[in-house]
């Protein structure tokens, strides 16, 4: 006890806890890649391992929240600075068609399911807004593991995950102020405006003053400077992102890509910010699986609740998200459909809202908590069968 | 409210925070790179400026401290990663000379001071030991941005620097002992032939080990091996460290140093783990920064025994830690003794160990705080002089 304290190293308890989550994760990666399944969906269940509901190893805390947050968000960063804006553009349209199917759909379709079910409109709405939002993390991850993040299908999916996102976040919000019985349509315009302007201004404004920019960031006399000015200002974007209504990640990924081009000759700085996201990424991903309770299932109508929604999900949001580029034909259309699959950290937000509301149950919670979490085991191994054959080099990152 | 609760980013404010945080440090590097001064000092005034004592936009909360905690552990990491087993072995005994007298001539002037001072025999063991541990992390920062990690006068800082750190450690268990009324030789005995058995350990056995595993490593599946395997082993090695009654950042630099000979020729490893270190590094240096409160200072004979107190460490240090190495001239003498002189985090544990316990005073703790602020902001110009001539490359990690 007195030498825990006395140590520079301070805090023995989160050094632990980081130790046993990183361990847990990269053990269970590791199996998994041996089963040739995604190391992604090993991570998520050393989380469900070593959290509350097996072993109870480690407990969520700030630290490990705060780092899955930091984590997500550096994973969207990279993300945008492989993601040049006119590609993004090119598959503009498309990705708007996906993202408008693939919210409508899975939005009727949960609040239908729960109507049918006798919940009330109130749960109804919240359980169709958590169906709604795609978590582009997990996508993106596998994608990039299989080096297929430069692939058209993907910036479909990528763009459609992120218009979905912003999407989602305004039904939250509308279905919070009907939760709250209020609803301010004025506000909710004013926020979507506010999102599409910014998205908008940092594609067609930003992305273009920072590459003019790189020769002045080039010639800074501190060290790294691109990576100093990257991180800057993927922080920054994220801060202001949050204030105005958007997501986070949304300022993270466009940030990203507003580097992208000028830093596509820097492979030193994409290695670094690789290095900040491989370490930060598996505490996101553990994170995730930490948050499910499994003992809320013991109630069988509960159980086959959880099942009906999680079907239902995975359903509305393949078809809804494939039927926006049937054109492309039958196996783009599966890509397409089964990448918007996960929900992930998305619905997992959107169940803590409405139960800091008070209006849906602990046991609703627990329904959208394991329909988010299966929803993201379960796209992963699919698509890397539907992209099989199309992997690129073995990501950019082997090492 | 809303929107920043219903944001997958979540906590707006920490967000906020580190982004406040990164920003000051890197302008203030700027800044002192272009006055040619080292960014460290330009790092940790940023955090003197946006603390409680100036400007007040952030205060130290369990996420800053942990990101400075887990940064240092990296840093220290890194710093191993550089530096093989056998290179420190060629100047152990040198370093050993420095530690000892680098330890013995700051702890005993620290002690006379505060006697003749008028303060109590504990207070002034409290202010000796605050005066033992040199703070390896700045020195090793200021000397891996001019390149100068592979030199021998830095692998003789370095290795003095990590035994004082022991020694430090050990001082610090003694005198908390006479401070509770207790002194248990047995434990103190115990744990030093512990952490030194430890580091034989890992230098003699862990090294070899680790570099005879490399191929198996190479050959795992998953993505990023050799990062992931030396994530766990810097965050395992730094857990037993804390658990043994080590400094964790002791623990990480002989993970680093187990792995240095197994990783030479893995670039892509290294730049992840530079990317890891400087992201960490300035929450680091910030926090240091953000510790100091100026008000006490207010009080015209704090003051007077603050500047005493920082005088002696500053001498003591550098002659004592130079007094070591005379026979290798003035010049590397200087070198070796001003190396030593920053006190940094290791002093500031000490204080808050002191200030636990209550033994020392706001004021005196204010003292100490100043005293490892000021030794290492004085340290890194004059090393920077020291050793001008002799920078090799740019750094290893320039981008």
């Amino acid at each position: 006890m007195f030498f825990a304290a006395a140590s520079p190293g301070g805090h023995i308890q989160i050094l632990v806890t980081l130790f046993v989550m990183w361990l847990a994760a990269k053990l269970m990666a590791e199996l998994f890649e041996r089963l040739k399944q995604p190391s992604v969906v090993g991570e998520i269940l050393a989380g469900v391992i070593i959290g509350q509901s097996v072993l109870g190893l480690v407990a969520p805390s700030e630290v490990t929240v705060t780092l899955a947050e930091v984590g997500v968000i550096f994973l969207l960063f990279t993300v945008g600075l492989e993601t040049k804006p006119l590609d993004i553009f090119r598959v503009g349209k498309k990705a708007a068609v996906v993202a408008m199917l693939g919210v409508i759909v899975p939005f009727v379709g949960g609040y239908l399911l729960m109507q049918a079910w006798g919940a009330t409109n109130v749960e109804s709405l919240f359980i169709g807004t958590a169906m709604v939002a795609t978590s582009v993390g997990i996508t993106a991850r596998v994608l990039g593991q299989m080096g297929l993040l430069d692939a058209d299908t993907s910036r479909i999916i990528l763009g459609a995950a992120i218009i979905d996102d912003i999407l989602g976040l305004l039904i939250l919000a509308m279905v919070s102020s009907v939760a709250e019985g209020r609803v301010d349509y004025l506000e909710i315009i004013l926020t979507a405006l506010i999102a599409i302007g910014f998205t908008l201004f940092v594609a067609f404004v930003g992305a273009p003053a920072v590459t003019r920019m790189a020769p002045q960031i080039e010639n800074l006399r501190s060290d790294n400077s691109f990576f100093a000015f990257g991180m800057a200002l993927c922080l920054g974007l994220s801060v202001a992102a949050s204030y105005i209504g958007v997501a986070a990640i949304i300022g993270a990924f466009l940030a990203g890509m507003a580097l992208a081009e000028a830093t596509e000759d820097k492979p030193t700085m994409h290695k670094q910010m690789n290095g900040v996201t491989e370490f930060l990424v598996p505490f996101f991903l553990v994170g995730i699986g930490m948050q499910l309770k499994l003992d809320v299932f013991r109630d069988p109508s509960v159980l086959a609740l959880t099942l009906l929604v999680t079907l239902v999900a995975i359903i509305t949001k393949f078809v809804g998200g494939g039927a926006g580029v049937l054109s492309l034909g039958w196996r783009r259309a599966g890509q397409v459909g089964m990448g918007m699959v996960p929900r992930g950290e998305v619905g997992v937000v959107v169940a803590q809202i409405g139960l800091g509301l008070s209006v849906i149950s602990d046991a609703l919670f627990g329904v959208v908590l394991f329909m988010a979490v299966v929803t993201t085991l379960f796209a992963p191994p699919f698509l890397k069968m539907l992209f099989a054959g199309e992997e690129a080099s073995e990501g950019s990152a082997a090492g």
